[in-house]
C-alpha cells in the first residue's frame, strides 16, 4: 500500500494545478517549482491556499524580504525541518544573505532555544517594565 | 520545600553578581537589570556564561541589531516562551521595531510553523538545486 | 562501540518476547511484527509494557478505531516522527481512511500548529465561556 | 512601553474587522466573538487571512465535523497551548464530543508522544510493507 | 460549558480510584496525592494505566532513583512543563537533589536545547565512530 | 548554490581552529575530532563560544559525568536530534552507561513526555505543598 506521495510534475498536472505552478514561476521570475508544491499537488485545495498565504505572508510588507527569509529559516531550523531549511535557506542566499549573516542566525536560533528553556523551568516572572 | 528561585536584587547580591549586573547595565545603557538575570544569579557561573554568551552573540556583527532581536523573539514565539517574548519584544521595540513589523514577524512564524508539518508529514525530498 | 540496536527476528527472539509478538499478530490478526517492536525487544519489560499501553488505548472504547488511528498520525505528524507517520498511517489506512480524508487532517495538523503560534505569542486571555 | 495587545470589542472595530467578526458569527451561528479573534484585530490581514484559512479548513470535507475539533485539539494538547485546548475543546463539545471521547483522545496524545520519543530515539527504520 | 476538570478528593472518589490512591500513598511511604491524580481520576482507566506505568519505569532498576526524577524533570524543563518541573522537582529533592546539581542539569537542559539546533540546521553527518 | 558545510578536517584548518581542536582532544584525551565541531568551524566564533560551553557545563561539577552524560542525551532524544543521540549516547557508553541503563533512561523520556502532555492538557494546578 504506497504512502508515499511523489512529486507531480507539470508535464502530468491538472489544469488546476498548473495554474499554481505558474503562478508560483511568475511571482518568483523562475522557471521551475520546487517539490514542496509538487507534493502538495496531490491535494488541490491545499495547494492554493498555502500559495496563497505564502503570497500574502511573504510578500511585500513592513520587514525587508531578506528578513522575512531569515525569519522562516530561523523558525524552521529550531523546529528541525529539513526541507524547510534548504529551501528557505537557498531563497535567503538568492536575497543576498552571506554566510556570515547565516552563521549569526543559526548562533541567535541556539542560544534562544538554550535561554527559553532556562526561562521557563525557572518560572521567571516578567518585568513590569516589559508588560 | 520551596522551589522557586526569587530574584536576587542588586542590594543583597554578591560582588561576583554585581559584576555582572554592573556589565548588563553598562552594556545595554540602563539603569536596572531584569528578572532573567535576577533569577539566573542563585547560580553565578551560569549567569555569567549565559550574559557572556548573549553579549557575543548579540553584539554588533554581520546583521542588524533590530533584525537579530526580531529572530530571537520569532524563535521564542514558536517555543512558546512568554517571557522571552516581551523581554525581547521589549528590546525589539526599543531598537525601533514597529506594530506593523511584529505583526508580520509573527504572520511568517505561524505559517512557517505550519509548512514545516506539512512538509515533515509529506517526507518531500530535498531539491537537487537546493543542495 | 555499535550503539544501533537491529531489529530481532521471531526465529531469534527469547520466549518472552515472542510471546508478545504472538499477542501483537493476534490482536492486529496479521502474520507479521513490525520493525518498531522488533528494535523495543532489546529490552522486554518495555516491550511488554508499551505493547500493553498500546493494546488498552488503541483498542475498543468511546471512539472510532479509525478516528484513534487518525489521531495517533495527527500528534506523530505534528511532532516529526516520520516512523510513526509511516506505520500510523498504514494503519489508518488499513481501516479506511481515504487520501482526501488523510489531506484534510494534515491541513488540521498544519493549521493548528499555525494558530497555536499566534496564540501564544499574543498571550491570548481564555474567554469566560470556555472556561 | 504596552506591548501587550487587547482584545477590540466590536463597538471599537474597524468596518473592515467587523465584517470579519460578521462572518464568524454567521458561520458559526452564535452571536459573540472569542478572544483569539478579537486580538489578532490588531493585524486586519492577519485576521481575515486565519479566519479564511479555518473557515477552509475546518469546514464540510472529507471527515466529520466533530473528527475534525478532535484533531484539532490533539495538536494543541500535544503543543501545549492552553487557550487552544480551551476553545477547540468547547468547539468539540459543542459538536457532541463525550467526556469519554475527550479522555480517550488525550490518552492517545499522550501515549503518541511517548512512542515517538522511543521511536526516534531508537531510530527505527521504516518497514518495506509501510512504504 | 465546565471545561476544566478538578481535582477528586480521597473522600469522594470512588472504591476503584481510591485503590489507586492507596497504592500511590503506600508506595510513596507518603499521606497525600498530589493534584495530577485526582485530575487524571476522571478517566480511571488512564488513572490505573499511567499509575502503573510510572511505578514500573520509575521504580527500581538499572539506574539511581535521584538520576531517575533529574532525568524527569531534564525532560520535562525541556518540554515546558511547569507542573512537571514541579512534581518532579520536589521528588527530586526529596531523594536529596542538591541546588546545585540542579542548577547543573538545567545548565545541561539549556546548553543540549541549543547544540541540537545547531546540528540540525547544520544537518551533521553521524561519524562512522559513533555508529 | 551550495548550502551544506563539509567537515573541515584539521589539515586543511586554520590555526585559529587547530587551537579548538587541539584543545578539545586534549580536554577529551582523543585523537580524533569529530564532525560537529568540524562543521562548526566555518564560524570560528561560534567553534570556539560553543566549545567553550560546552567544556564549562560538562566538565567536573556536582552531577557525576555519567550521570551529565546521560540527561544531554535524554533531552536530545525528546528533541529528536539524531546526531545528538549517536554522539552523547558514545560518549555516555565510553562512560560506562550499560544497555541496560540506556533502556531505563529512553523509559523515562518516553514517559516524561506522555505525562506532560496529559498535564498541560488537563491544565493540572500545582499542589501548594510543591511550591
Amino acid at each position: 500500500m504506497a504512502q508515499k506521495r511523489e512529486p507531480i510534475e507539470y508535464a502530468d498536472a491538472s489544469p488546476e494545478v498548473r495554474a499554481v505552478y505558474d503562478d508560483i514561476m511568475a511571482t518568483r521570475k523562475i522557471d521551475w517549482v520546487n517539490n514542496f508544491w509538487k507534493v502538495l499537488a496531490h491535494d488541490p485545495p491545499t495547494l492554493r491556499r498555502i500559495w496563497s498565504n505564502i503570497k500574502d505572508v511573504m510578500g511585500p510588507g513592513a520587514l525587508d524580504p531578506l528578513v522575512k527569509e531569515m525569519i522562516y529559516v530561523a523558525v524552521s531550523a529550531s523546529n528541525g525541518c529539513r526541507y524547510c531549511i534548504a529551501s528557505h535557506g537557498a531563497a535567503a542566499r538568492h536575497k543576498g544573505m552571506t554566510e556570515a549573516q547565516y552563521s549569526e542566525m543559526l548562533a541567535i536560533v541556539g542560544l534562544a532555544n538554550e535561554t527559553n528553556r532556562l526561562v521557563t523551568a525557572l518560572d521567571v516572572a516578567v518585568d513590569d517594565r516589559f508588560r
